[in-house]
């Protein structure tokens, strides 16, 4: 992968950068977010990380975290870069940073994007996480990886593969790992860090989530209601990562888990192994996504939503 | 890793070979085997592949796994090679093949021994999988990677090391993983082959399980009881890794599952993660293993047991 040279020479032949990524941030977005700030500073340059809200505290591992900031406020003659995420909206920080505001912004994302936004947009949907992007460039401006960089890119690309395991897990990502770990990142300890900080509650709610799994031919559904979060003295949360659990099972090309955030009103989360597209689903019930991991929110009644999820999965099965 | 001159000379030198691995076969043990019969095969020498039993079903979409065969018999005019155990007693095969039948015995085996057995012991137990010993020999014989060949490595070092989670995931397990995935093995496809093939019954056997935890500091127990078996419409295979899974909760050092196999005689496996050496626990108790998994089998009334192992995992947790 190689950068494209207008992101080089803007990285050049600048001095300060405001760094951000995208709501609800994730190992991916922080962890590249963080190696980007630490690549400019040793090349000289003025970094500030900012992020919505505070850190996940599953994050506070990685080094360097603690250099996000919440502003209220930036500097205005920096320029921006916008990390794992494509428009400012995704942010989340419409209120404090406005593209006016900047001499010029940057995007290092590999989430599709439907309007491209930034003078120098770097949009690589092929790969299987920013954290390769900023591995490459890294590489293409010869700076040697710091422990520090590579454990935040490594958890980067160990989240965005789900550590290896989905479809995106390319040769070259196994290559990039190599190198992360050859510079100090420690797989197994990133690995823990990342997924065996479970508490007991969540476990709880894992077994109460799986207690309702409805299997039908292809795939399965799950809920998640306010009383079993209650009971389990969870929050939704802790239900993340739940979808994907029913992938374990021989046949399921579609897990979908249905989340209750209110009185007849629902978030839906879809995965998919193989050539299933759930992004298509999740359009038409007014959501969105990748083909393999969509979602939508909904006004409903619980059992006409299941009817309605049921039979629209079935047709996509059949075919 | 660098096979030794007197491996490499034997196979060189030598025309017919009957390779074999340890009974309850593993992906590393067949993908191993399997590798090394299509290298030897590649060279031009005639190879058997042999084990005790039937194949495991998990396994039969491993390239060529049918080449395995459960003879009664052998050509006593051959050599032989054990890989991923170290003596004839671990392929419960001693009533078929004896010492004495083979011209040379080699032996390819990342366990720690106690002692050697073999003409020609390649021992590496510093390697993360048997796999890994393979390919390096692949490699130093100068013969090209085929698909089939590539797919059978995967599994074997994906298998051994968790898919890249446990201590033994190393720069040089991803250096190999990501050349085995450029010669043509799918990560995902192999992924999902090996560990996402549950039935709906090992699923609801694990949700039983789940619910008999039991939380100490830093170490979590949890029990299979036969009737847990019978109500889930499962066997004693069906549990297999369910002692790992306790291993995903915060603080855990220590997983044990307590396997009923009679009335009042368990089984015991042990999972440890850091510095805890579980094969020293084991041996108290009569079993043995590797310092992250070890087990045992002991006659006693479960809560006689229970309580010995909460107070012996207490005394080691201290420290």
């Amino acid at each position: 992968m190689i950068p494209p040279k207008d992101l080089i020479d803007f990285i050049r032949d600048f001095d300060n950068f405001l760094i951000t990524t995208h709501i609800s941030p994730d190992a991916d977005g922080l962890g590249s977010a963080n190696a980007l700030s630490m690549l400019l500073k040793v090349l000289g340059k003025k970094t500030t990380l900012l992020i919505k809200d505070t850190l996940p505290k599953q994050y506070l591992f990685l080094p360097e975290i603690s250099n996000f900031k919440s502003l209220k406020d930036h500097n205005k003659s920096e320029n921006l870069i916008l990390v794992d995420c494509n428009n400012i909206s995704r942010t989340g920080l419409d209120d404090i940073i406005k593209p006016t505001d900047f001499h010029k912004i940057a995007v290092i994302d590999h989430h599709e994007i439907s309007n491209s936004f930034g003078d120098i947009p770097w949009i690589a949907s092929e790969s299987p996480a920013t954290g390769m992007m900023i591995y490459y460039l890294i590489k293409n401006l010869g700076v040697k990886l710091t422990p520090a960089m590579a454990i935040n890119l490594y958890a980067a690309v160990a989240f965005d593969t789900g550590n290896f395991r989905y479809e995106n897990t390319t040769p070259d990502v196994f290559r990039v790992v190599a190198d992360l770990a050859e510079a100090g990142a420690r797989p197994h300890a990133i690995y823990s860090s990342l997924f065996e900080k479970w508490s007991i509650n969540r476990l709880k709610l894992l077994l109460s989530v799986l207690s309702t799994i409805e299997l039908e031919d292809g795939f399965a559904m799950a809920v998640v209601t306010k009383d079993m979060l209650k009971q389990a003295a969870s929050n939704e949360d802790d239900s993340e990562s739940f979808v994907s659990f029913p992938r374990i099972l021989d046949g399921i090309k579609v897990s979908l888990l249905i989340i209750e955030i209110d009185n007849n009103y629902f978030r839906v989360s879809l995965r998919a192994k193989g050539t299933i597209d759930v992004s298509m689903i999740a359009k038409e019930f007014g959501g969105g996504g990748h083909k393999n991991a969509a979602g939508f929110r909904i006004r409903a009644d619980l059992q006409t939503l299941k009817t309605r999820l049921k039979n629209r999965l079935k047709a996509s099965l059949k075919v």
